[in-house]
């Protein structure tokens, strides 16, 4: 099985040089984010990534978990993993200092998380939820709240979950039943949640569920939720954890990939009914509730990138490993090794250039994710959060899509090695198949996209960043090279197909919403295209002025840079025009069926 | 779990408007082949299929296989739902009455491999590899060899299989090291064999395995293959079983999908040798290889429609059944079944469109595959073998890739229960995922497609495929109707890619024969797109006579197969230009780097 190394330098390469990390550290609390300390965290967490939780990775899938009695039982070396990471301070990372945090740049921990992902999803997902509860007690959280849970769920002893779907309430959250009663300064809470991501588990001395609820006499809906914070061990005075509070997992799913990640079947108040304490106001839960998840939703577009990283390691691996047939062009009269076949080379350097498209967006996401919570001034923290928000459901969608689509290429490559479960690239396809699913499916993704993001502000925002997207054309076309001239060439009508469907979709929902509805996920995948390649177009403007400078990336990598960019431009960019397209004539087709006949 | 009902309506039309099945029944050998008679065999198959190979599909998957010293034991009920089938005498359907076939169009049998497949694709592999062996002894065998084998075969009591693979001996079949030496009126085998399906197993009373080998002094690569008949049991004078065969299964693969599938490592010989029959002469095995392997590449391509069409019908149940969140124009105040929403319409109708796209080529090649053995003449058999050589690898390949797309869709439309296995969808994802592998990767059949099937000829037998698809389009413009318009509106631009695609590629290989591998799988998925693309058109043209002459679908039926074609041209036949454009201009990006940098 192929090991994972982290891709240090072509992190480092996009943090610098697409997500700015330089100017980052420019910014009020983040002056201590060096990019030389940056590249100091890269190299001791790839170390993690590589030595402790990559060999787990193959185990964990096919350990699985164990429930036994409510208790469950994470596979061989899963908690002493999660313990080694807690005590190297990593859980700490972009946290606020008050609380024990770092305070370093979300930018470099959505690096570190790609790293533990592609190492190992199944674990990696749970910091990623204590993330959001973390996120969720900062913003939304009381003093006594904040005291009592931030500095254990911030080192990482104490990990979070999200609690939100019932059978009946999925994608629809308000529909959800679980009930939450007033008793003295706490809440009784009783009902079932399904698919709670590490609800239970081996790894840690407390797990605080953030519950979503019901109060007896609340509205509706969305407009009726409340957000509850029901820890598995109360925590006593000290802060030590105390009793055990009536919650447990009555079931783990069994599941097509991310085995060793426990998803529990919870039931809250079995006996005298589980004590949770209110997070903010009452029915006031949703807006808690997407503090979690937008920062979730970020993080599992990383995932996509994270897993097609991994996919494409294995294959790259195999293709210089595996030596079968002659090349067609006679220059070798024996086997060559298949990656010197130009369909497998095609397939290699589309997994690539994914995944570097992948990594552009993700990082440059995380970019506005830090100024919109250190920009010097509210202006540039409103601007920088309206670039968050538009890029948060693209970043999901499109890198989980990819995600799934990069790992399926990877068996390809691996031939009829990659359809047997021990050489590893199946477990790439069947875990990264959750991906498009949870935090929101990729439809209600490309929904958010078109109705929140897009269609509330009249175009403004999307209209801002493909602006900002079309000076790359300029960046291009002044350095006056015949690769940089065909990336742009290339580019120019995808920015423009992009820029008219924006004016489509815009024109079309003023007439009927479904219609706007009907081609929201091309849309939003016309936006990751367009948007991922331009990315690319940017990094082979800054590849062409440090090869010009000398500067330290190495010649090799630089020219590597502005190969990727041709590549991509030559063979992803033109579906670009296809979703285009599917925008701008496919709404009556997905409409005019009567239902009974779809 | 989703049951599976044969889609008898949608195949009953395609036999006769696009196979031109009443055609077929017209050529000497097929004139018992009548439509009617047809619609009958649809019925009857259909039940087979519904009612004894469906409800095996997931618990098969469950049990797997089990190897105990050599013996192979098959989930429960698969060894009697394989006698059921033979004791109807399915297995013979499509072979010549000399042996006791039937003799009915192959056009047909691809239709019930379709109900097959789509049934329970682990099951089906087994008389699917089995008319691969008949096909071989037909054509190459010798006369004693046919009378003691293709009446077992034929009849299914006994099965077949290919023996190609070897570790170092995949995609390069000429590497293989099996020895075969001659002694007396047979050979001797010795030699291992890995991934062969249906290898060994409890369902026949004999299994008759083709094996290539190498003799003593035979020349190295592809030129010294040679093939015999190796059976597991030698047959008795009398036609039964007789001694057993020094051949065995060492072991079984642990794969990620088709687990009830056995996939077996065969060793030949490893005491006496095992008694091998040499089919034609000696060194001439690759020949007989591609009779046995052209067949199965056919069949394969159905297996992606056939998982596709499965992992359809389960999403559009799950789409009804499944009741969450209002719709978004206001038009009901309570939760909905999914399939309201837009954007699971445009999964939904993604998967259909797909389908019966998949279904028209896979059925018309089935077409061609008859005329080119029944055909009238000579040279009409010498036009329809081009055909079905050219049609093949797009088959094979196009079809395949799109079983996983439509298969990952499926999981997608069912949300959270989509990554739970007891759900069934996550079985099609995996199951789907060997299509593109075996049979020839769908990398070696763009290749095939480019280099045997249209650079050979000097691009004739594509040019005569591309204006007959041309000649729909006159057909749709004297219909003079918005629809039947906008379809041709789309393909004739579709067309024009095709053809310059193939021009471009024609000129690229005099030049240089790397270039046109690198782009020779975006060529294949041009190929299949537009051609998919107008024999829905072509559907829609039979539709609109069939609607004006009041003819036998129903009216809702044939106006779907309008409404269907619509869709495809405005959200998949888009992607045509996409994959022209990388077929014109994307070479030189694929062969760029040097290989260590990939």
């Amino acid at each position: 099985m192929a090991d994972y190394r982290a891709p240090v330098g072509d992190m480092r390469f996009v943090l610098r040089e697409l997500a700015d990390i330089g100017g980052l550290a420019q910014l009020p609390g983040y002056e201590h984010a060096e990019p030389e300390l940056v590249d100091q965290i890269l190299d001791e967490a790839g170390k993690l990534a590589s030595d402790v939780l990559s060999p787990l990775n193959w185990s964990g899938d096919r350990e699985g978990v164990q429930l036994d009695n409510g208790v469950v039982r994470t596979p061989n070396g899963f908690a002493e993993a999660y313990r080694a990471y807690v005590e190297a301070g990593w859980n700490a990372l972009p946290f606020d200092a008050d609380y024990g945090g770092q305070g370093l740049p979300w930018t470099v921990a959505l690096s570190l998380m790609e790293m533990w992902n592609s190492a190992n999803m199944a674990w990696a997902l749970c910091p990623m939820l204590t993330v959001g509860a973390v996120e969720l007690l900062q913003t939304h959280g009381s003093d006594w709240q904040r005291d009592a849970y931030l500095p254990k769920l911030i080192s990482g002893e104490w990990t979070g979950t999200m609690n939100l779907t019932e059978p009946q309430a999925g994608s629809d959250v308000g529909a959800l039943k679980t009930r939450a009663v007033k008793d003295g300064d706490h809440y009784r809470i009783t009902g079932q949640k399904i698919f709670i991501t590490w609800g239970e588990h081996d790894a840690a001395e407390n797990v605080i569920h953030m519950v979503l609820a019901r109060t007896p006499d609340a509205p509706a809906g969305t407009k009726g939720i409340s957000l509850f914070i029901v820890p598995k061990y109360l925590p006593n005075e000290d802060g030590t954890p105390g009793p055990r509070n009536d919650l447990r997992c009555v079931s783990v799913e069994h599941k097509l990939g991310i085995h060793a990640s426990p998803t529990c079947t919870m039931a809250f108040g079995d006996n005298e009914g589980a004590i949770g304490y209110l997070v903010g106001e009452e029915n006031a839960g949703m807006k808690c509730m997407f503090t979690m998840m937008n920062n979730a939703r970020l993080t599992v577009g990383v995932q996509g990138l994270a897993i097609a990283e991994r996919a494409y390691q294995a294959a790259r691996q195999h293709a210089f490993d595996r030596v079968q047939s002659r090349p067609l062009d006679g220059s070798a009269s024996d086997a060559v090794p298949i990656a010197r076949h130009p369909d497998v080379r095609r397939m290699l350097l589309t997994m690539r250039a994914r995944v570097e498209a992948m990594r552009a967006l993700a990082y440059s996401a995380g970019n506005a994710l830090d100024r919109a919570k250190h920009g010097a001034d509210e202006d540039a923290r409103r601007a920088a959060q309206a670039r968050v928000d538009l890029l948060t459901p693209i970043v999901k969608a499109w890198c989980t899509d990819q995600g799934v689509e990069v790992a399926s290429i990877g068996i390809q490559v691996h031939g009829g090695m990659g359809f047997i479960e021990e050489t590893g690239a199946a477990q790439h396809y069947r875990d990264a198949r959750i991906a498009p699913i949870y935090e929101g499916t990729n439809g209600i993704q490309a929904l958010d996209l078109m109705g929140r993001k897009v269609l509330r502000d009249g175009g403004e925002s999307a209209g801002a960043y493909i602006a900002e997207l079309r000076a790359t054309l300029d960046d291009l076309d002044k350095l006056n090279d015949p690769d940089a001239k065909a990336i742009a060439d290339a580019l120019r009508p995808a920015l423009d197909h992009l820029e008219s469907a924006t004016q489509a979709v815009l024109r079309s929902a003023r007439d009927d919403v479904n219609k706007a509805a009907a081609v929201a996920t091309p849309y939003l995948l016309l936006f990751g295209t367009v948007a991922g390649g331009t990315l690319l177009g940017r990094a082979a403007v800054s590849a062409h002025r440090s090869l010009s400078n000398g500067a330290d990336y190495g010649r090799d990598f630089l020219e590597d840079k502005v190969a990727i960019a041709r590549f991509y431009t030559d063979h992803i960019l033109p579906h670009a025009g296809a979703y285009a397209a599917e925008v701008e004539r496919g709404a009556d087709s997905v409409l005019r069926l009567p239902e009974e006949r779809l």
